[in-house]
């Protein structure tokens, strides 16, 4: 039996001594004390991988937002909520070996936010005015403790391999794991995924499977690479 | 034993025979399919009025926007997103004897929400127009259908009892259940809460409690106000 945990923790060992990063989650963005901008992300795909990368023997850190899943266990978890929030969480997470970069961050946040609830009058409709928020894949890309490998993460609704391989490209991570979020494909806030893996070489495309299991050919694509 | 159940089912059944409708969660308005604008509101409160209106018999209708919290068991649920799809809920789970209108429902949506992903481009903010959501617990207060006791709920992060009032005027509800939801208070998302209801004869400041024990001393006043 000692054996055999002795066999099995080698055979999945195959992070140990690695440290990395997963985002995860959607951020939340407000408006107001009462209301936000969000994006949709149950933060399931992002839980399944940092469980999956913990499997192999990581040392994770996963920095999530405010998502519909619980965390992994086994991992250190940062929880925040805003973009600006989740990039500080991920700057002091710095170095390591990886970051896998799963979490939808809005991109834009309201320009001064009102500190009291925004009351509704009639006939008066309320101004927003945004500004973006950070870009932490392409500031992790750029730092100088940029680890050794990056994954983004592109959700799209259309021209899903061109948007996510022209993307690869301007944020300068390595892989890109792209997938098709429109509402007729059932993924978001469903247990599968169908993605494409986009590196150097080009696009892979998986089959759907359930997002367990591409967190697990995920997990096992990080630790060859990481080799 | 069977005799101690009929009594606790005869105790209990302040409410048999009477079909309330009560809202509950948030209101999800679409950006784009992977944006929304959604208000603060983990469900806990309403859930816990469904449960404690139906554990004294009453015929409960839940009608839930996306909430953190699973519905309680023993009613309707007919869960919804959006503000107008709340309202339909609404309309076609009447007549009814009284509603309790906890949902945090959105007062505005954007204009023509985007069918595809708004691209972020360098430099390019997005301009969001607004239009207003219509008004449930005003629209259910002028119904021809009116239930005898509509209970409107708000949360507010200054001059509680003030704004409240003149909610419960300007909407023509019986009841307003107002809160302070400051984010000094933890009551957004927390267990416990502190609310002032509001009635013709002014307004009664309960002590901070558990929203469970809200709920019953809430619906146990329901249960009176309709025998």
């Amino acid at each position: 039996e000692i054996v055999d945990a002795i066999q099995r923790a080698f055979e999945q060992g195959s992070l140990t001594g690695r440290r990395i990063i997963v985002t995860s989650g959607p951020t939340h963005e407000p408006i107001d004390p009462v209301r936000y901008i969000a994006n949709r992300s149950s933060g399931a795909q992002g839980t399944a991988i940092a469980r999956a990368l913990a499997a192999l023997g990581a040392e994770v850190v996963f920095v999530t937002g405010p998502a519909d899943v619980p965390p992994p266990v086994g991992v250190e978890v940062m929880r925040v909520e805003t973009a600006r929030e989740m990039l500080a969480a991920v700057e002091s997470a710095l170095p390591a070996d990886a970051g896998v970069f799963a979490a939808a961050v809005a991109d834009w946040r309201v320009k001064e936010a009102s500190m009291s609830k925004i009351k509704k009058e009639k006939g008066t409709l309320p101004s927003l005015s945004f500004e973006e928020n950070p870009d932490i894949l392409a500031t992790v890309c750029r730092s100088e403790q940029r680890p050794r490998l990056v994954v983004g993460f592109a959700a799209e609704t259309d021209d899903v391999v061109s948007h996510a391989t022209a993307k690869r490209a301007r944020k300068e991570c390595d892989w890109i794991v792209a997938n098709d979020v429109s509402p007729g494909t059932g993924i978001m806030g469903g247990s599968e995924n169908a993605i494409t893996l986009i590196d150097g070489d080009g696009a892979e495309e998986w089959p759907r499977m359930g997002k367990d299991e591409v967190a697990r050919k995920l997990a096992a694509r990080i630790a060859e690479s990481l080799s």
